[in-house]
């Protein structure tokens, strides 16, 4: 019998979850039982999605119980197994949530092979934040060779696949991130034509100038990550007809101060005037296309054309703080948790 | 020569219009010259998104100057012709706009046959308000037989043929209109299945409290007509999945009060919650498509399966008060304005 640590959740936040709303305990982790095996983690995912597991009520997850371990995409390794699918040593991809080890019957868990990209890729480039980015762009915005994207969170673990992706098929592609760093990565490394720093711009109205600044032929698809101003800025940008992929808000997860974010009539009177097409989505309902995904991204993973980067926070104690910081914006790249050592 | 009344466009409103904003002339008209034919108007048609010509500024329609008529389409009959596709006594529909007599070259403009309908029907059931309403329905809310639609302004001139359209499909369709005896025509007389008096309900809450009793399986369509606190109701009981059809937006038409709206994030996070798809439209993009809509709107027409009613000011020079009127929902279905009397 193993130790599992496990972070759960200690509370339910109102607006910004802190600290408090997390804490680490330590079990005993049963022996696998018939059909289960045991598996050791080595990365935990961290994604935005997680702070809206944590309210209550209708999302299109089901809230983490009060007391139960945080929910979570995780990489890690067999260590026993009475399950004819997986064998000891093999290195695995399942939800196991924030934790150190885990039982599992197999159900979600996809086995990874090591020698085609390093194994925290599928968490991140190569699986469902690659995933969304490819099914957002594909599906929902139906992006077209030669139209402008606009991406918020450019250089996030989604953002920064999407405008790679983008940039493949021909678009002009302007980032929005925070922080001239995020900025000059998105132009040099990842190839963006343009990348707006929302720090640096005061508030809605500067930021919507800087856009029409570096895309005076106006915006056809924006990817839409983050909600508040960046939102606000582009809605002006659009061009008729064009298409608003709706994938996150993580400047809304935790709510918003009365009077802080623009008129609805106003976005309403654009989508109407501009014929713009608004849709949100949720990477789950796309999971029949994990084939076309894999098979357009991972040559361009292999041979340089798409680039990414990773934050790691070392070991599972410290992951509530990256998640807080992340929320913030603080990461860099996909948001990963160092929970144990490489694969044997 | 004869003499031409015309409403002109006396100045640009801040907020709601007024009588102010509209001035009654009356000039000599000359006669046609080569290739041009006279018209005398019979019928104005007066319909929301006139309010957005009054405007500077970008629309999806180049504003009216100040001192030129009121644009608008018309039904009247052919009185001189130096055009050998319009015969003097013929009844033509085109955009004359308010006045009580024009010159044209025959540029969109249609015969109607007098036989087929009344010829009030082209401005209404059978032209451009039941092409928004067949397009909404058909192209961009892809509305399907056992799912349930919501159409506001339920009992207006598209509202009325869109839940009609939407019955014949077999849609369970819930208005909301204001007033008690809207509702009610609603129901016994155009067949929806249910309707709201959103003037009942105190505030968007309540409102949505009634859309949940007559629609507990929720809301697959929002036929959108109006905007305000019909919208904010509707939102919150949209299924996933859900198409928001956004034909127009009259509460918001001109301006609305700080905080009176609900706060953008909380319609965000229903749009990605929900995999809502909200797509705005303009009838003009879909003309190609009047072929397939008078096939399947004018033999319900004939036989009786859509109903429709109108109301008539008398006189052109009554125009403005009847559009001001409109404005808040003092019209019952189509609003048309005698100029002239019928046909020779």
């Amino acid at each position: 019998m193993t130790q599992q640590q496990r972070i759960v959740l200690a509370g339910r936040p109102q607006g910004d979850p802190g600290p408090e709303h997390f804490r680490l305990e330590t079990a005993p982790l049963p022996d696998p039982g018939a059909g289960e095996f045991a598996v050791r983690i080595i990365w935990l995912s961290l994604d935005p999605y997680m702070r809206g597991r944590m309210d209550a009520g209708a999302s299109y997850v089901d809230p983490v119980e009060v007391g139960a371990p945080m929910a979570g995409g995780a990489v890690g390794q067999v260590t026993a197994s009475n399950n004819a699918r997986f064998a000891v040593g093999d290195v695995v991809m399942g939800y196991f949530g924030w934790v150190s080890a885990a039982i599992s019957d197999g159900t979600g868990v996809r086995k990874l092979d090591p020698s085609v990209a390093p194994i925290s890729t599928a968490l991140g480039v190569l699986g469902m934040p690659g995933l969304t980015a490819w099914a957002g762009l594909t599906r929902v915005a139906e992006a077209q060779p030669g139209e402008t994207v606009v991406i918020s969170a450019a250089t996030g673990a989604v953002g920064s696949v999407a405008g790679q992706l983008a940039k493949a098929r021909g678009m002009t592609v302007i980032g929005v991130a925070g922080g001239a760093e995020k900025c000059a990565y998105a132009v040099d490394t990842l190839g963006f034509d343009a990348c707006l720093d929302h720090r640096a711009a005061p508030d809605a109205r500067a930021l919507s100038s800087a856009i029409k600044e570096a895309a005076p032929q106006g915006i056809d698809v924006y990817f839409e990550n983050v909600g508040g101003k960046t939102l606000q800025a582009v809605i002006p940008r659009m061009n008729q007809g064009g298409r608003i992929a709706v994938c996150g808000m993580i400047a809304w997860y935790s709510g918003v101060a009365e009077g802080s974010a623009a008129p609805l009539p106003f976005v309403w009177r654009s989508i109407l005037v501009k014929r713009l097409r608004v849709q949100g989505f949720i990477v789950t309902d796309y999971q029949q296309d994990t084939g076309a995904f894999v098979k357009e991204a991972a040559p361009m993973l292999a041979d340089g054309r798409i680039q990414y980067r990773e934050t790691v926070a070392e070991g599972l104690e410290n992951a509530p703080a990256a998640f807080l910081d992340m929320l913030k914006g603080g990461n860099f790249g996909k948001q990963l948790v160092r929970v144990g050592p490489d694969p044997d």
